[in-house]
């Protein structure tokens, strides 16, 4: 096992991956051997290096998981499937939808694991969201509303679509059941700072059924809000994930005809509707790490030779959805269909 | 004085008007004769009535209060201002822009004050913000970001942008300074539970000076949130109406540039933005009911015989919005210009 | 019907008293008669007195509803009884225990209804508590902590006990189980801002059973805090009174022993206690105002002739716990034992 | 270096320690050896070792930290102060206050580091917290009142007061000036579990100026309160340690006498005192991890040969209260005098 990249992110999957007990990690690779070799410590015995190479020629190494700049996943990650190790990508899987595609492609004509670090999707919360929507506990979607804003570092390189939906995308496409997808997305930002690209913006997701899925993600706010809220026709859940005594909140309150549901549309039209009001359950969820349930997925995804949960194909769909989003802010606003969303 | 409407709104006017020394209420006044007894109860010297014409008729009536059906608004209030009285109308100003344009017209070849409830606008901590905003305290404004969401009655003949968001848009028409303007609008919503009209809606304005203010309206949240943040480029606050020990917070954090500000655009496009985090500031708002100012602007309005400061122009900015919106709905989010965005 | 004190609690009894169906509002008694006119404004048919004497002859004033200082309670209450007129009181029942009780026996001996008004037992959240610990719901209980701090007016002649404690003393003697109820009080406390009385007091409760109760009242508090935590041998509730979207959670969380229950007593000391954590339900709660169903109580309590659920008992259980109280904060928080706890 | 006690605590001082560039971490040592090997992982080079004496007689070993169980302190302790060794200690510094002073005495005969590991006093927010109060910034200090709740493990030899409120009795002797102290405890209790100690309880200290402090502290509440309140003459803070976007909240808001303050204790008894509300401000912390400071300072007393800020002295203070604290549990709430108090 090696990781490639000591930025950001790479100390915390090093992290991860030494504790897993299913792999053996030997290698950080970095193109800064120094920041390499500071995220490792003065006590580790795992090795740094700069020399990708010698990473992928080492036989004792079959997996490899890519932490760089999204710029760079194409080539990492692809050298490595060519190299026959098994692939986990942080998110965005690559920088283009075409890119990813090529990764999607390699791995499956080799058969072998293309997985997405996804995290969110892997958090106790995320994954007991997914159980309640796709067992029909909420009855249909009817809308999903996802905020992801706070200060933080403005990209040189991505906008704030690019930097921060992916976690919100990555999360719908692992709830939604099967047959619900989005078709089309609207988007809307703005660059109120001269930083050359959209620092907040606001994305609009119609999906197949007509229900709708909103995304505000925010470089400038100084508060720092993660929720999400996902309507059903039977209850609605909102996910606080900074309020770590009630992340999941399930409120059986919800919209009534007042008019019998029998009667014709036109009808159904004139009549107006109430609201009830119902208890509100917070499900004990466990404190498991997001990131432990992620390398353990990777484990068994390389260890069955079945799809990981967040696969190359999930990350495929939020590649196209950002594409689209992008092209729609070209054209202010404009909707844009998607290619996954037929 | 009369008030005209015993509905939901009309208690508050008259509760209002009984306790202010400016007025002496002699009237309430609905077609449901019953509703407006139940309305003033068994002990009050005030005449409930149906006769509206009566009302007019009666010269100790100067100034009329108008709480009825938005449908409504341009018969009664015509009527009111024809019969040479001051007209408070509850929002919106009417049901079309046409409409309030009428009203607007009539009471300003009468000379007579016509003044629009916009009850936010008076509550203190909007009195605070428009004051931080308009003094430049918070720097240029880059965002507005609204939400106005929880469970309420689906109303039949107008949709949730039209019930919800003309307190946002009366909010921020009230609190930005006078050189900045919306110009266009774009919406999109959906109506997943089959109500004939739209239940969850996204406004996007756009500003003349490039910023942006996004508006979340939701009638199907089991949630109640009515938060506005107002980014600018100095601070940025946060108005949670919801909040009354903490109603306005100001933060005194924000972006920079890493680098100097002197250089070229196209340089700045290359440095990242960092962020700088400093204090809180949580001012002290007294807590004078809104409506209580409501009626003495509307009192000082009337006997210095200057605009209010919600007056019917403010209304009309307000039903020009919403117009555009509607129209953007119809065309799957397409941007709208305004009227009024010149 | 009759209301006697204009002050701070007199007005809501007006409101409350004239939208009550049962009861006829004739007079407002203050001995400032501009204070009760002022009160009861322009519009209004009752009628403002400085005459006690002449209210209590009015043969069409079956009720008095007392609102005037604690101090004054005695003569009041005891001369509305002597009328033969049903009697409410506010908190405290009385300025002493001693006092309470010439009032609870005159009524009782008279077959008229002395109740108290102990507004918080009559909100929704309460009434709920009620049942869901006296139906066990929640299991033995345990422990009860309750906090009511906020700045507020530091009164002249009663210390933070009697101004505030009565809210959760009543609360408290009103959700317990018939067979439980205190026994024992220590009280500390402290005038740090030299008022001639406490400021901040804390006081412990303990319970026939063994369990504990805790209040802790402040007037120097600049956060308002207005929660109270019942904690069960099967699950544990928090009221937090300024919540008004989760006013009521009961978390089925608790603790269980490691070792089997039936092993003995002293076996069990050296098992280790576990935490196991359940899922949260905040319960559906009504809006009704709890001024209104305590007109209502009272009413039904004068047409049935049966005890008020917060009747003069209630509000002499109190007096005992305060003077109690009293007494252990003279004896620098010594153990006081209660009349009332046997 | 060594740390002794790879259990609860023992993990987070291996990775400070190890992250720490003035010290070189050699062993983890354990009664367990197993223990310490997982603690370690499969990567690093410090050894584990069940040896004590080996470590001890190890000369490049010149400090030791001490995370085993309370009762084990005093010998660990005093066996490295032996052997010439610099001590950390876990809290509290020792079983009792004689043990306690016994390991004071040592080291400072020896001219050694004996420091506790008061973590709290570490984090930014409480050093934030005692600069403010030392400089006199919130006034004198009036009340204070901390509150440390959940659900935990219930210990089965150490009750609540001992296993929680060293954390708020060594803030407490952290941020308090030199010239104010406590100088009396009482201490309430109740184990309505039958764990055979106390598991709710609540302490009152007396301070020397006439000032409150007091301690709620419980293993069976289902929710979680981190907070002290410190109120001064001036402002009043509120530390929620909770709360990680506003961790401290200072309020401008406190209480005045209404008379001037010149006029004798009499006349002020009169007086009503009415509260004044202010802005409150939330200052910026920053986000350095406590154990990392509290590293630092170890370091930084060892090498400059000065008193730890948090030193035996400061470990012996809070045993003196946790004693005095027991002795009055066994009493009843009897107020017990403090041998450090003065």
């Amino acid at each position: 096992m090696a990781v490639v990249g000591a930025g950001y992110w790479g100390p915390n999957l090093v992290r991860n991956f030494q504790s897993s007990p299913e792999f053996r990690l030997r290698w950080l690779c970095d193109l800064n051997l120094d920041r390499a070799r500071q995220v490792l410590g003065r006590y580790s015995t795992v090795q740094a290096t700069a020399d990708y190479a010698a990473v992928l020629a080492d036989p004792a190494v079959d997996a490899v998981a890519v932490a760089t700049p999204a710029g760079t996943h194409l080539d990492v990650a692809l050298a490595a499937l060519r190299a026959g190790k098994h692939v986990l990508v942080e998110k965005p899987l690559a920088a283009t939808y075409e890119d990813g595609l090529r990764l999607v492609t390699e791995a499956e004509e080799r058969g072998l694991t293309l997985m997405c670090d996804h995290t969110y999707c892997y958090t106790p919360a995320v994954g007991r969201i997914r159980d309640m929507v796709r067992s029909g506990e909420l009855g249909d979607i009817q809308f999903v509303d996802s905020v992801r804003i706070n200060l933080g570092l403005v990209q040189k390189d991505i906008d704030v679509l690019w930097d921060l939906a992916p976690h919100d995308l990555s999360v719908l496409d692992f709830i939604l059941p099967d047959n619900v997808h989005p078709v089309a997305v609207a988007a809307h930002g703005a660059d109120p700072i001269g930083a050359g690209q959209s620092c907040v913006a606001y994305l609009t997701l119609t999906l197949n059924t007509g229900a709708i899925a909103h995304v505000h993600v925010n470089w400038l706010s100084p508060v720092k809000v993660r929720t999400t809220m996902v309507g059903g026709s039977k209850r609605t859940l909102v996910w606080d994930d900074l309020n770590p005594t009630q992340r999941v909140a399930v409120f059986d309150r919800g919209v009534d005809m007042t008019a019998p549901q029998e009667i014709g549309a036109d009808e159904r039209r004139d009549m107006l509707v109430s609201y009830r009001t119902g208890e509100m359950v917070a499900p004990a969820l466990g404190e498991k790490e997001a990131l432990r349930s992620m390398v353990e997925e990777f484990a068994a995804a390389v260890r069955t030779r079945r799809p990981a949960l967040t696969d190359g194909r999930a990350g495929l769909q939020v590649l196209d959805i950002l594409e689209a989003a992008s092209r729609s802010l070209e054209f202010r606003g404009a909707v844009v269909g998607l290619r996954t969303g037929r």
